[in-house]
């Protein structure tokens, strides 16, 4: 069985600025990379969509973005994407939303999931994911939901848009750079929120110069930063 | 159109002891001051109408919390009081009232809400009040949920009963000096709760002192305290 | 009226490892010592129940720990258990919960409750079983619910599996070597849990170890730690 | 041998505002009750002194605080006081003066040395002495600086000018109603700081205040509150 | 007397990438910007200086950075440069360069102090320039060390290089776009650290973007993020 | 050029009881592992050694620390010890220390170092070290102090006496099951305090039963628990 990551994000948009290039560099290292989309993100984050189209129906401003979501996965070699249509601005809670998250997780059987940290105060619905993450986890290592129980997964937060406020404290940088073009073309791909495409790639190249200085190389040129929540097994430090 | 400010309390005592110099001293400037209570406190913070009316029915608690409330705003300039009569001690979620913050938000656009601060473990109310004021300021930012929508504002949160309980950090001293004589007229318009009249006396005058060393005066006698949740912009550090 | 404490806990047998030596030594020196168990922790902490009976109905996991349950509570000395079967991994929210526990809360007015810490990422039941407490709380110092209201009771969180994972912060260490022997049986009264029990007595153990550094004797064995969420009012520092 | 504390403070000040009712109490008890003070506080906190006196030496200005202090602590009950002259605003490190305070703990081998919290952005002088404390209670416990090397004692933190800029969380409220007029009277004799009577009044009403809600009681007129560093061993959390 | 501020960096580059916006925006509104280096930074900031020149002389490097701070400093209207030469990597306590500082704050009477945050792992020096300027604000408020003692001015800290590492919690979003190529400029005459310049570009275009967002409109271009220490005494939220 | 690792020290003992898995397990694989002991730790941990000698010179106690310390090292295969002798409880502040262990740094090259975390009030000997680590980083990347710098390494902090009192949050957990005999021995080796034998083992035996959940094996009896400072940079998440 070959090994994979699930990214669960609170709107379509999110996968992309955030943890864009670990898909890509996952899924050209053969991992199946798994993606759900809590929301469209048709409410809050689709301002361009209504701008264009004040009259519209919320269904078409759905289908834009749904349609974005699944060519920006498509481009970071995701297998598809599931979209759960919760709605947002803000997120309603969703035990049947864990429920199904959880089996995903069973069927999945990820060595991580990649999500929002835990605070943001501009937007809730970023912590609501990562609530549902961690309730989801739970049902998933659990025998009395199902025989087919699993060890539960690290989790990963990726970059919220304001660190600081969010109480964001990055310990693994990865480097995409490797990867940079094709996380390029999946920002591009979102064109609803081309608002964000300038701001998230020197959101790459400041991480990656912290990279560079960190790996004793200057070859590092773009990287995506990471919160892990439970402390990592490792079996030596130094190789 | 005016500048406006919106007051949001979980019970109707909380806004005349934590912000009550703030909501006249804006008031006195010209600002649109709004006011929602989300209960009346007739459960938890009500004692003394219970007391004096054992066998008394919920309504006339509330009632009697209603005409102080009313009072009190008065007496401070604010534009009325608009309750929400959710039920306190403890008051439940409600996607409704934050739809209905959401509105008040789109139609009021203040330039700060204030509020209660994020934690408190002896009153969860409070939190509910904050959660849910952070809730309805992502609706109100949305496009999805109606054209008129808006920039989000900043989110001012009061001094909580022990600030060091509720890891309460303030950053800003208002100067309520100017004030003091409408905030103290208010508070006893707050019959009810006549055992925290002396207690908000000093904490104004604690807070004062601290405001008048920072303040280069020693005119400052009385003062209250925020911590603002969003950095603010500002266009200079010194006129 | 004799004094009372009253343990809260997410799932059966969250109170034996965590608080067993506590409930036997304040049960041992006459105070009333009560116990809800929020749920039977049939679906995520009775893996040897299932592995032991993969095709078995949900009713006989639950009674099999129910049994261990009042087992061990009784080795405790506990004045029976209040079983509320609310489910777990994960457990849901409960407005009847919050108010039945305030009930047993104005019904035994304890002088503290002992339940879980606020955080603890790897199991959100854990936070809910805190979260319902403070609820609880409340709703049962509200004369406003009830004209037997309470004065608020202390809240001392015992130690969760993962201290730092959890930002537990132990202020007090509980000289359990006096009861050891009955927490040691009331651990193995729990089988469906045995892989725990020698984990818990290490734990035990170590913070034995701190205890008598502190103490000024090398006669504590065995210790338990705990957090106090408020400030405790003294009469003195050194008798 | 009687129990006894030790207060170490950075000025001559500190102990009457902060700490004067954990004196006046513990000595009525029949604990030995010991001071020291490593400044006269003459630089930074004797501004009535230097108005009154502007050419003066400074060796006036640290007899007159050298005799308030000898006179408040008379008050308390505190066996004499102890000065270092260290000398303040700022306080140096002073390896000898750790060493002495080392000499002390023990010599008097208090079960609590009460002294600043551990941050203060506004007075280092503050953090220097906590630090000193700390220091000196390891060099006390070492054997290889004398036979007579001690059981650590456990340190007590009393609450700062302002409480949330350093970072003070309380965890324990002392009931001082039974010395209040001792610690006034001692406050009194600081005519130096005149300027400080009437906030540390309000600030023992305050915490009197709170220390009644939680003590169940309202007969808790006054009080301070401390923050305990290390975990308390405890034989019981109820009676 | 003209307001003014006052500048304190470990090393010559510091004040151009983190706060050259703020000088050049109070110089050009009148207010005297005052400028203190308490190193060149020839050790360890100085990398391209040392590549050019292996062999030179340390006075060599000096000099060099000596010269570029100067043009900065220059163009961003600062009224020159005070050199504390205190040496860098890692930075000396020096009780003597406290007291120069203080003098400086006696005579310039700064409304506000601009210096690095607290804490960062990465470089000690930005945390003994945080230190000494608390310890140097302390001598020169005490009226013990001459009778031209201050009101202690607000300490603003700027942003450091990796600002999660650091716990930095900007509070403040200064809009730096009407001085953005005079900050520029600025950079670019530190031709010894031309690594910096995108980077610090990048950093200014960051904070414009989170700053546009909260201020309503989309003319910021460019910001500098500040931490305030001390609450602010404020008049008003509203105008 | 083998790769290496440094560990650093406050006294002899700590680098047997917290890091001695670490080493051990990096010298099987080949990896050059250095240790500095800033302390023979003579006055503070070595209780046993003054009481069976107590009029014991100085000196005899450093020598039995030393061969002790010695015959640990060579047991986990580290090459040799090097000791500073600063002198201990408390252990002061050293300059030409700083220097010494920057040209370790400089002559070693590791890719990590590790050392005591950055916070324990009860031994501010650790801090010291955590100190002197950080500030010997800085000198020894630092070209003004010759040609030889280095890239800066990983710092990791190992796991103090009492991990809550000291805010440790470890983020790795290192399975050492496959060396535990070695770190046994080397425990053994330490005679002088053998009172903490039994609890290092037991730590050893917690971190292992937590890294087993998580790595998804029950082969880990053993582990060791560290905390990162500085973000790492990663390849990828997955294998």
């Amino acid at each position: 069985m070959a090994s994979a990551i699930l990214v669960v994000t609170a709107h379509v948009g999110d996968f992309v600025w955030r943890c864009g290039g670990a898909m890509a560099l996952h899924a050209q290292r053969g991992v199946d990379v798994r993606l759900v989309c809590l929301s469209y993100g048709e409410n809050g984050e689709s301002n361009a969509a209504w701008q264009a189209n004040p009259d519209g129906a919320r269904d078409e401003v759905k289908q834009v973005r749904r349609a974005e979501a699944e060519a920006a996965a498509a481009i970071l070699g995701a297998a598809g994407v599931d979209f759960y249509d919760l709605g947002d601005y803000p997120m309603p809670e969703s035990p049947d939303a864990v429920r199904r998250l959880s089996q995903t997780l069973r069927a999945v059987r990820p060595a991580a999931v990649i999500t929002h940290p835990e605070h943001d105060p501009s937007n809730l619905d970023h912590c609501r994911a990562y609530d549902m993450v961690l309730r989801a986890r739970m049902q998933a290592m659990a025998p009395g939901h199902g025989a087919d129980y699993i060890v539960p997964p690290q989790v990963l937060c990726f970059e919220p848009h304001q660190s600081e406020l969010c109480g964001f404290k990055p310990n693994l940088l990865l480097d995409i750079s490797a990867v940079w073009e094709q996380k390029q073309r999946a920002m591009q791909a979102m064109a609803t929120q081309r608002n964000l495409w300038a701001y998230y790639e020197r959101v790459a190249l400041q991480r990656g110069a912290q990279a560079g200085r960190r790996a004793k190389t200057t070859a590092t040129a773009y990287a995506e930063a990471y919160q892990s929540i439970f402390p990592a097994v490792v079996p030596a430090f130094v190789e």
